[in-house]
């Protein structure tokens, strides 16, 4: 998507092919900036301090390791090895997984010095269909927005969305993001309610930072206001991306999705889960019992960072000494408080029949 | 309530009676500090600095500060300035009102030299009344906590609570936290989940510092993570505050209160909320069309102050360039939410039947 007018993804190969760019998350929002990767090691440390996040853009990124190890050396041992390296970066991210061994089974049978251009190849093709997926779900998402446009002329559509899913957390378009992009650039007046998304502020540090910087009209909001707003009539959708649907289409999302979903219910508001049908996870039906949730670092809730006076990102603790903090970093939304689940294969209900029905096609 | 095994009141008259001291709360929880109120001025300006918080301590400050100006010049004119003088701090307080309005109506009839006692022993009253009231709250609603904890022996009970509703928004014991101390004080075995309460952090604040300080177990939470909890089986009840309470039973509290009241209704979990009857507002019904929300400054969310390396309190900024924030302060949570009130005169159903007993008995 644009940021300030110049159209970006959040990874592409140098024009010379000989390395890869990338926009340094981590910076974020507060600076903007664009790193190179010269090496598989580059690409591994990216990915392993947060430099690129969300799911598909991991494993973009990890692809594209692949290609700047094969770069430099095109034998089994340097591929084995780069597979390795960035295996280990994020251990439990499934689609880095994924990626890597669909670069290792398209690599492996050619001759050594056919891989580097091979790769940059077969990268650029993951990033290329992950682009396709997002523009996709946003072409699905885009008429429930117009539908609401065309029944209230002359008002905007007003979304709230929980978290990033983004374009920063894929390639282009994001999962919840794209219908809203559509929507925005055929004209139609959007407005978006950003939930901060304690603790990790990924509402207000990424998605606030590139609707801004794309020209979409939006407010942050506490993650307790979107209830009262609901009853107040302010939101007219929802939109949340996944990383994680179930057979029978519970959703499992950052944490705190569940009280929006709930409120949305309550107020008889469309609630929508955009998302990729490859993150569907149909070995698993009831997601309540089945999925683990992660519990991470304390520090998260009790720390946070911001802007100081000098303009330097500055570390404050939140909690009064002695005082423990917990951190659940997911929730699940049960099925019955979905909508629909927004799809890059169209929208179906969040219900086995809906699950097996994009699963199929 | 005790700060680390000596008992406190948040404010209290100085030996001789030529003072009034209140804990500063602009420094909490980071620093905690006594402050020495000598003039009607001195009490002014407590309130208007937030050094004290809480409708029922607003009102006892008040009263204090009153008998302050008579100490000084027991006048009709000294009476009328101090009571236009602290009226001005807070304009929407009702307390403060009410509290003015009765020292107001007890000094008017006397003569000006038997006003600096009458005044000081006033304030006193209203300051006993409002530790009797809190008090007679935790007798209430101890009875709500035992009986879970017999039922799981050798568990303890999980309470969650929202925002601050504990003694130092009072003279003594809160509101939502009298029934935490009583059953603390009494052996039973508790522990709190404390919401963060974005943005002012209240919870982590004032309610874990106030906790942490009496010996009580807590955990900090984000505002997301309740609903979670709730699903997880790990919260046993919710007793939170309230601003104002309509005839049928709707509670205006403090924003986000009612994603959590939804969270409990969806889970089976007991929502209760705790309060004064003099908070109640029988003139309104509805409290969803009828009470007006409070839209506080954006930057209490674009902006947070805590402790940085050095131990100083900063203040940092949470939002990208040009993203704006709103900020609604309170929301409604409707009646066929909460499972009943707790008063001080006893646990009633929060409709029109029970909101009419209390303020007939």
């Amino acid at each position: 998507m644009k940021v300030d007018g110049v159209h970006y993804r959040t990874i592409w190969p140098s024009e010379d092919g000989g390395q890869v760019m990338i926009l340094d998350q981590t910076r974020f929002p507060h600076h903007f900036g664009i790193r190179a990767l010269s090496t598989c090691a580059d690409a591994a440390r990216a990915i392993r301090n947060m430099e690129v996040r969300g799911a598909p853009l991991i494993g973009a990124t990890a692809a594209y390791g692949i290609a700047l190890a094969m770069r430099q050396d095109g034998s089994d041992s340097s591929l084995n090895g780069a597979v390795e390296q960035l295996s280990a970066t994020r251990p439990t991210a499934v689609n880095l997984r994924w990626a890597l061994d669909r670069m290792h089974r398209v690599l492996l049978p050619l001759p050594p010095a056919a891989r580097a251009d091979a790769a940059m190849t077969e990268a650029g093709r993951i990033a290329e269909e992950d682009v396709a997926i997002n523009s996709a779900i946003g072409d699905h998402g885009l008429p429930l927005i117009r539908d609401i446009a065309n029944r209230n002329p002359g008002r905007p559509v007003n979304i709230l969305t929980h978290c990033s899913a983004g374009w920063l957390a894929t390639v282009d378009w994001g999962t919840a993001t794209a219908p809203i992009y559509k929507a925005h650039d055929m004209g139609i007046a959007v407005h978006v309610w950003v939930d901060e998304t304690r603790p990790r502020n990924q509402g207000a540090f990424l998605t606030a930072w590139e609707l801004g910087k794309h020209g979409v009209p939006h407010t942050v909001i506490v993650d307790n206001a979107g209830g009262h707003l609901m009853q107040r009539g302010e939101v007219d959708l929802v939109i949340v991306g996944t990383d994680r649907t179930t057979a029978r289409g519970d959703v499992c999302n950052k944490i705190g999705t569940y009280l929006k979903a709930l409120a949305a219910q309550d107020n008889g508001i469309p609630f929508y889960v955009a998302l990729p049908t490859p993150t569907i996870d149909a070995t698993i039906e009831d997601g309540l019992a089945a999925i683990p949730i992660e519990s991470r670092a304390a520090d998260e809730v009790s720390r946070i960072s911001g802007l100081d006076a000098s303009g330097s990102v500055t570390t404050v603790g939140l909690l009064p000494q002695g005082s423990r903090a917990a951190n659940p970093a997911f929730d699940v939304t049960p099925a019955r408080l979905v909508t629909a689940l927004i799809t890059e294969k169209g929208i179906v209900p969040a219900n086995r029949d809906g699950i097996a029905r994009v699963l199929a096609g």
